[in-house]
């Protein structure tokens, strides 16, 4: 896939994430908020078709030319997560950057379903990528943890534990580093109500039950808590949902930089806001994280020996890279050093295009390592040092984030600007 | 039915709300929230059958026994509504009395789904025994709107219409009058939220759309919001959604007076409770009130010359029970003196006995238009007079419902005394 971004960006979208094969008969990929599979042909799992899911969803590419459109409107150059194709994906963002170039008003809106372990690499992309577009446009940015949203869909939760992890996650998100002023973080049990629970209604009143069974896959034996969800998170997308930012004002348009698997809430949300008068919200859509087995399932929090967490010690990074990440070199030193790795597979390789800013080192990493002159040892110590340095710089922001600095982001009444 | 409860009342209850036919085929009788129709036979429409409903939904009925038991628990002898057998059946209502007898605390919990026209005679029978029962009880009361329901159920109307006549409807129900420091009056889309909003979280958990749809009716072409609505209409009956009266509790039971078709909400309430692991709540369930035309559909909002009013004058009043209300008398006063007339399908004898207090006046009523000694035009002057009477009191009292004494009831912030 994105043939038209590839050949500017190091790494071919389609190697970020592979899933390991699960059954021995052929299937179709499965994409939904719930499921990450790539195909299965002849019991053989191959890559996840990130073109198919753009052309299944009725996405665009973020190819070259919007990449350049981006540079001179923003005077930004993108991102390494938007230059190396992991943020892959769009709709509508070509009207955002119409909107910031005629300095009219947006939002940023992202979220988080919050799990009761640690959040891991993976899940920081989203606000990794978030708290970089804040910047650059300058503007207020919205974060849903959606505690109900989790309780629902766990059976043996309860609402009180899923909300005290709820609020270990909140302080996570709040170490990437938003702009305070402009930053509200709120859970869904703390803040649905007035205006929100006006939007939720609204909304709830748009979508039919086929079509949330149908985008989702419900059965009858789902509570009806699951299918009326999606419009709890649709309503961040709509201003009106934010008094204590926007005011009564119903068209400030928004962004929601999320994993593609989250395209089927946003694609009914685009749906209502057309039946409620509101702009759609613009969207713009990441790969999954590869867990550290590599072609297999995207990293999972609950599965340790799948991630590296942000709470990991620089110790634990080492060996977690050293010991669990899927190599893609040779089966021996000989073999390598005369046909060379293959970094599409190599996880190692494959998070250092997530972290790693030097666009040359990684260039030259590549090169190296498919020429056999980089060994699997040197690439894994590389990414050890960018992941230790990452994960330790938020380590040390994240014990920062005191229960009085979460209040503050947390707190309804407090004036953000728009 | 009810055999064990009319010996003693003057109203036979099957009299009391009859459907008018509207196919001319044989079908079962049809009672759920949005619909209430009798029988038909061999195209012929049969009163309701409260009798077969009790068994169907599974209720008690209300029989001298508990009557005798409820005015030796209270010292209170029954309201008119409830010995007379307006309200006819029950779920737990012993459980309650034992509790009172304990001096062990509950609440009781009422609702409107609010409609645009006045509040008419109808609307009034929950709310007028609640008062009575709460007088009786000495106990805090909550009264949900539920605005929100009424946006979700009619397609064409938007959110802050519903709101505006909501209000209206809040003056009408504070004018049947409460006990004011024990009585919280909410709109859903002001008071959902905090723990209202986490007990419906937790409650569509416990209900699969299966339930949802095989309770209501429910088909997919519905919108998420309805059947997501039973949560919303099930969380009052758990005392732990009112922390503005009870704290933290969880365990207090509610008692629900309500029409015998919002039953159906209720049955899954009670399942959910015990889930939930809080008492059922109990209920105590009356007939529908009957129309002008008698024999037909239940009084409806919308159909001006089916309804009494509680806007209106007292020459309207006069005019409609002379004009509309169905007389069971003799076609000629010949006939009338002759063979008597039916107090059973007579409207104006149909509505004091929801209104006339005199037990003794009422028999004497009823005994006179059996023998044709009471005129069709005696019945509706005493009948226009009682409800005369009873919409003057009423219209006096609403003038006296300000914005502030709304604002005080549905204040979520003022102390309830529990």
């Amino acid at each position: 896939m994105a043939t038209n971004v590839a050949q500017d960006l190091p790494i071919p979208v389609e190697a970020l994430s592979l899933n390991e094969p699960k059954e021995t008969k052929s299937s179709e990929q499965v994409i939904d908020p719930w499921n990450v599979e790539g195909a299965i042909v002849d019991g053989k799992q191959v890559a996840i078709d990130y073109n198919k899911l753009i052309q299944q969803f009725g996405t665009r590419h973020i190819d070259v030319e919007l990449l350049a459109r981006f540079e001179a409107v923003t005077g930004h150059k993108p991102h390494i997560l938007l230059r190396r194709g992991a943020f892959f994906s769009h709709r509508d963002l070509t009207l955002i950057l119409d909107k910031h170039e005629k300095g009219e008003k947006f939002y940023l809106y992202t979220g988080r379903g919050p799990s009761s372990d640690s959040m891991h690499l993976g899940h920081m992309i989203p606000f990794v990528f978030t708290a970089w577009l804040q910047k650059v446009f300058q503007c207020p940015l919205v974060i849903q943890l959606t505690d109900d949203e989790k309780f629902l869909f766990k059976q043996a939760l309860t609402l009180e534990a899923t909300y005290k992890f709820t609020m270990d996650n909140a302080k996570d998100v709040i170490a990437v580093g938003f702009i305070p002023e402009k930053t509200f973080l709120f859970a869904d049990t703390d803040f649905v109500g007035g205006e929100f629970y006006r939007n939720v209604v609204r909304i709830s009143k748009c979508i039919t039950y086929n079509q949330a069974r149908s985008t989702f896959g419900f059965e009858g034996t789902d509570c009806i808590g699951k299918s009326h969800f999606v419009a709890v998170q649709a309503a961040p997308a709509f201003s009106s949902s934010f008094p204590n930012i926007f005011g009564t004002d119903t068209q400030v348009p928004c962004l929601i930089p999320c994993a593609i698997d989250q395209d089927p809430y946003f694609r009914l949300t685009r749906d209502v806001s057309v039946k409620l008068k509101c702009p759609k919200p613009a969207l713009i859509h990441s790969v999954f994280f590869p867990a550290l087995q590599g072609p297999g399932t995207k990293m999972s929090a609950s599965i340790d020996t799948s991630a590296i967490y942000m709470s990991d010690t620089a110790k634990r990074i080492k060996d977690k890279i050293n010991k669990h990440a899927f190599s893609g070199g040779g089966d021996t030193l000989e073999l390598h050093r005369a046909n060379g790795g293959n970094p599409d597979v190599d996880v190692p390789f494959q998070y250092l295009t997530f972290f790693m800013e030097d666009d040359d080192r990684l260039a030259e990493l590549k090169a190296g390592y498919l020429k056999g002159e980089v060994l699997t040892g040197e690439m894994k110590k590389e990414c050890i040092a960018v992941l230790q340095d990452f994960v330790g710089s938020f380590q040390k922001r994240r014990s920062e984030v005191t229960d009085d600095v979460l209040k503050h982001y947390m707190d309804p009444n407090r004036k953000i600007v728009p």
